[in-house]
């Protein structure tokens, strides 16, 4: 609890300072005011967030997470979750969409095991994945608290180990998921903190029909009806209806926050993560970047509530941290234009008339 | 005449068998069915371009078209005619907006001036750029055409000389373009294609006041009584009402569609470029890919005219191909899901059930 208390402690705002400055040359780029539009937006915050007008974003991670669920239990996914083992394996064998992309962007993966069910040790111990396990899968949200309170810190805590020993070398964080069955607990945390209805943020996941959709919109509910979670106790959401790779990403969030570091959150289960930082530590959510809206329903209502505009809409739902590999791009591009552009003064070009 | 005429004969449709195979393995790859959304259906689309399950992109270029617009001096932009040269000035110096976007995008920018008013010829002879100038400006369009046929045909001819010259080193091409007033011809050849008002296709273009806004509806709407374009003849359009960057743009997109290679269109500019590409062969179009979603309000207008819809929606409005610079890592992203992400089989990882 020690860390999680200093690292909250630790997460101030975006510096006003720097933003202002950042602010005050891109209005003067040899460009029609502000007409590079969101990426100028970007490029003041992370000016803001880190304290520059070169802010450095080369050195990128992504940092996948991945849990298992009790609530697999209940026919709300289309896959065993054998799976999640399985695509541990495929990340770390290089031939998952995550790794295709982080590849693309000069990123490195980070695979975490945060509570997967069945053997990753041989994996961990060869260094090829963290573990950070803190059991094999949640109990079943359905019929009970997914983890304990305790469960619920340790997770979050070692989200904020994996940032502070991956912040000496990291320029910008990305977050991503995965784990049989985690839209269900995002969609509880989702609908428990913005207020919604069950029906308005459970998704289709994996792909499942019309009846299993309709049944797995009746297990979210009963998971809020079992568990009544307190939406502005983060640990409590995270206890009740979370998940451990929910919470590694939440504290992966603080972490990078309290580091003064840009993190780019992925799809929905990310911003589930992200919600549950926000609970914790509402400052933090200034140095977390939408990476892209995702199919999954409730993640526009989850975005809204963190007040975030996604950058990428491309109809994605995978997870994995793909968004957030895509995105990263957009992330140089915006550290680019404020440091490499030049103004009309230096480029000796004619302002407008009148 | 004849290089215009040998070019459009040589574009043919994307290959549906290549297409085909590309789908048959992105339905296979080891996420759940199409989860990476557009990004798949852009990887079908380069490999019905490229004939490839393994699309070329790694060689990247820029050609950013310049030229001017004897419109200005109808009031309809705020900044005064110059700029267009000195804009290019800056490109060759490397501190305008696409020399950022594209050294990031690690693609090769090519300048060419295809009807700037004034000196530029000094950065032609040294090669700075490449001079395809078919004359200084064009004319006023609110009183009469902007160019004669011929010139029409000698700028579109321009660019797909270009292409051909460039397409031994290159994988995707880029449009963009430069031109103090280039909204203007651009939203009347929006309006006479899409059959829309002026006042539907008339922005703002470099950030004019909603009184100038008023006034440049009437001189789109003026050029397009003036001059009475036929939608059909892609030809009479570009004469008419169009302008020499434009042109330019036209004739680079039909050369990279007989080449079977992709072309990115970056805003509202380089789309009113394909517009006329269009009109001449419906074809090209399968070609293209539309980088973003432009600010300027006839843009999207263009767009579903091609039946395209933008990968990129971030309230970009510069030009000069910094939303199809921006937009290449996309179509790299693309190509690599296709080619380097294993299959269920590849992977060993379970299908979904039942």
């Amino acid at each position: 609890m020690e860390l999680l208390e200093t690292t909250i402690k630790d997460i101030s705002p975006q510096d006003k300072s720097w933003r202002d400055r950042a602010t005050a040359r891109l209005e003067q780029l040899c460009m029609p005011h502000w007409a590079l539009g969101r990426l100028l937006d970007l490029a003041q915050e992370l000016a803001g967030m880190t304290r520059s007008l070169n802010p450095p974003v080369a050195r990128k991670v992504i940092v996948t997470m991945a849990g298992d669920h009790g609530v697999v239990d209940e026919w709300v996914t289309k896959y065993p979750q054998v799976v999640t083992q399985q695509m541990v394996h495929n990340f770390v064998n290089g031939g998952a969409g995550i790794n295709a992309l982080a590849r693309l962007a000069d990123a490195r993966v980070v695979v975490v095991d945060m509570g997967v069910s069945g053997g990753l040790d041989e994996l961990a111990a060869s260094g090829k994945i963290v573990s950070k396990n803190i059991g094999a899968g949640t109990q079943n949200i359905a019929r009970g608290p997914a983890m304990t309170r305790e469960d619920a810190v340790r997770s979050i805590e070692a989200g904020i180990e994996l940032a502070r020993e991956l912040g000496s070398s990291t320029d910008v964080f990305g977050t991503g998921d995965m784990g049989i069955g985690n839209t269900t607990p995002s969609a509880a945390i989702t609908a428990a903190v913005t207020g919604s209805l069950a029906s308005e943020v459970t998704g289709r996941g994996t792909g499942i029909d019309d009846n299993q959709l309709q049944h797995k919109i009746k297990i979210v509910q009963k998971a809020l009806e079992v568990n009544q979670p307190d939406p502005a106790d983060g640990l409590e959401l995270l206890a009740k209806v979370g998940g451990f790779e929910i919470g590694g990403i939440a504290g992966l969030i603080l972490g990078a926050a309290a580091l003064r570091k840009p993190v780019l959150i992925d799809g929905f289960i990310s911003t589930a993560g992200a919600l549950i930082a926000h609970a914790l530590a509402p400052v933090a959510a200034e140095y977390i970047i939408a990476a892209h809206r995702s199919v999954e329903r409730g993640h526009i209502l989850a975005l809204e509530h963190l007040d975030k505009q996604p950058l990428l809409l491309l109809e994605l739902r995978l997870g994995e941290g793909t968004g957030a590999a895509l995105a990263m791009n957009l992330v140089e591009a915006a550290a680019r234009v404020l440091s490499e552009v030049s103004t009309f003064d230096e480029a000796s070009v004619s302002k407008e008339e009148g």
